[in-house]
């Protein structure tokens, strides 16, 4: 008899951790990805602010799963699923049959509803917006440079950044960082330190996940590195010269980052099963579907809770979840008992700047230069690869001495294809 | 009197190192460059064959220059040059007056006529062309382990370089490795070392500005790394499934790299001089030009013979040239006598792979792994910037020990612009 055949979406941190779980097993696993690498997702926020270069904070999906020789890599978009049939069908057509399948295809923005806005104010997924956040950041200061008036120069100068979650923060703070300590010398007829940085955010505090202390000591450090933080405000507008408020207020400006709403992939309503409100799919505790439990769903797509809490998108629940949805997998094929899904809470850290941070670790809160070296040294050993520690090292440790930003660079959109 | 405005067009080696030698002076200088970057275009083809991320071989033009109150950089892409009223035409319509121009915008890829070649054979030239090539590479091996019959998948294994000059040399060098060397324990239906890397060159050898037995200790190494040297051979035809030769034969394949031409900026047209059939200006013994004496023309885009000698299109000579246009503006403004142009031939030095490469160095020849720790420590000294040359350092001992690249990611193509 074939070994059975296990087919998983998405190579994040959840399909990768399953996939992994998978490596010492006689099934056979083939993992499959639009992209050819594995991104750090947490440090994306360094490529769009020219901290990182691409290639530092990730890496070839095959590259990290060539030991198992079980596991097979295809770079591939999925068109769809067929639970009927048990199909992945893809983007040329061809099908993949499958005994179980695992969806971490993740979550995408969401602009609920306004999709007009995309054009202007770009989101934060993948490494290709994070070049194109880049290149608009970094013209942004080229164009105002050469602006002809002074109204246009302060509309250059002016970034406004959507969404008070740690995305948001990090990017606010470290576009504060830039103007201010970065870039003065380089310009002759602009003052980059008059860069104005607008963090809007439509409920009462930023990180609104984090404990009501942590939000202020947040703010407080915000505004420190000069970010004019913009609670309880709510977006009516977004076009190609600024946002405009509820409150009437209008902030023009060229360069604009959305940073507010994530929505479940759109692989999750394939599945016969119920999506919410974010297109999460709910799944049982074992993180299987009930009307297919040949399917589980890991990571951002699955709607899930543990201990009666719900489970936060972050990439360590979606490391632990692909993990236990293997598990069950191979205890389903041994007959024995799946085990219901459990997330341990090794708390939540958010980055602001040089210095700055916040989180609670084990009931413990921290901010500052304590809370910042301990996201530190937790990202460093998290990233990927011996390699890209010592590279992102290297980079920051270089940036912390000097100011400097090691990739300051874009090319111009390639018209080719 | 307002002191003098220098106009410096490309900010590549030539346009450099001339704003440079301004730096300490009392003009005004103005350089203008459509990239924010200051390129090291000798390490281009690490960033295409994914050894080295794009900023590991490129820095901001104006960070570059930043310590020079009196420089001015500009991101425009230059439309014109109006010779008789001293002006540049900027992209946006605008202009700058100069009273002494230095053009320096190098050279572009030709594909002698046949234009419609470059949408199947890209060329490199700019960060933007060798991050598509690595895309297009890459892809190559996903779409092999992906196709439908045998045929296909040689197709997709199936290497092209065109022009057998450094560029050809050292990418068809490291595309044998990447195929045998990094990639094999990676795919599972394909074998990676099956991939075939053919050189074809029209003239009789490769390297052909080198003394004929270097070339053949270049040939000799590239067919010890598996590349298909194939000289004498002249490309009939290029489409997207292969390329056809003049004595008949067809090579199906969907990686194509065109190595082969290059021709002068189209900016030297504007400057009422001599234009060769390479599309380069002719310049007296001094630099500047017969009809113009305020203009100046450095680096790739200039004609110019050192005691009788034509002076290659090297970075070496741009660099020379830049810092010799500056020095004798400065003599014009100071009423003293300009200097000619007199070269200074350090060697040359053309890579092949790890331990292969070729060199000339005060009139000794070496080859093999000498020449190869050579070319390594002249790249790792002139490549511009602390910084860049420790994370370049790093990556490539790492690959050396692992023959891991660290650069093979790529992104999808921006849909946005």
């Amino acid at each position: 008899m074939e070994p059975p055949h296990i087919v998983i979406i998405g190579a994040g941190f959840g399909g990768l951790a399953c996939a992994k779980a998978f490596g010492r097993s006689s099934c056979r696993v083939t993992i499959v990805d639009r992209c050819n690498h594995h991104l750090f997702q947490p440090l994306l926020y360094q490529v769009a602010t020219a901290g990182l270069a691409a290639p530092a904070i990730a890496a070839p999906t095959r590259f990290l799963l060539r030991t198992y020789r079980n596991i097979r890599t295809l770079l591939a978009d999925v068109q769809a699923i067929e639970p009927a049939g048990r199909k992945v069908v893809l983007d040329d057509g061809s099908t993949l049959e499958y005994d179980f399948l695992v969806v971490a295809s993740g979550a995408t923005h969401s602009y609920f509803g306004r999709d007009e806005w995309a054009a202007h104010a770009p989101a934060l997924k993948t490494l290709a917006d994070a070049q194109h956040i880049r290149r608009r950041i970094l013209q942004a200061f080229e164009f105002a440079e050469r602006a002809a008036t002074a109204e246009e120069t302060r509309s250059w100068l002016r970034f406004i950044v959507i969404g008070g979650g740690p995305t948001g923060v990090e990017l606010a703070g470290t576009l504060a960082e830039i103007a201010r300590h970065t870039l003065p010398q380089e310009f002759r007829r602009i003052d980059s330190r008059s860069a104005e940085v607008h963090l809007i955010e439509l409920s009462d505090r930023v990180l609104s996940a984090f404990p009501a202390a942590l939000s202020d000591k947040a703010r407080q450090q915000l505004q420190r590195l000069g970010v004019t933080v913009n609670t309880g405000a709510r977006v009516t507008g977004i076009d190609a010269d600024g946002v405009s408020l509820q409150d009437g207020s209008r902030l023009p400006s060229h360069t604009v980052i959305w940073a507010a709403g994530v929505q479940g992939s759109p692989l999750g309503r394939f599945l016969d099963a119920p999506v919410d409100r974010a297109g999460r799919v709910s799944v049982l505790p074992d993180l299987s579907l009930a009307a297919h439990p040949e399917i589980f769903v890991v990571g951002d797509l699955a709607n899930t809770t543990s201990r009666g809490k719900p489970v936060p998108g972050v990439g360590a629940a979606a490391k632990q979840m692909g993990h236990r949805a293997a598990c069950n997998i191979l205890a389903r094929m041994a007959n024995t008992k799946a085990e219901s899904f459990a997330y341990r809470d090794y708390g939540m850290l958010a980055t602001i700047g040089r210095n700055a941070a916040v989180g609670t670790v084990g009931g413990l809160q921290m901010s500052g230069r304590l809370a910042w070296l301990f996201w530190l040294c937790v990202h460093l050993f998290y990233l990927i690869g011996f390699r890209n520690r010592l590279v992102v090292l290297l980079d920051w440790a270089w940036s912390y001495v000097t100011f400097e930003r090691a990739a300051r660079i874009f090319t111009t959109p390639d018209k080719r294809e």
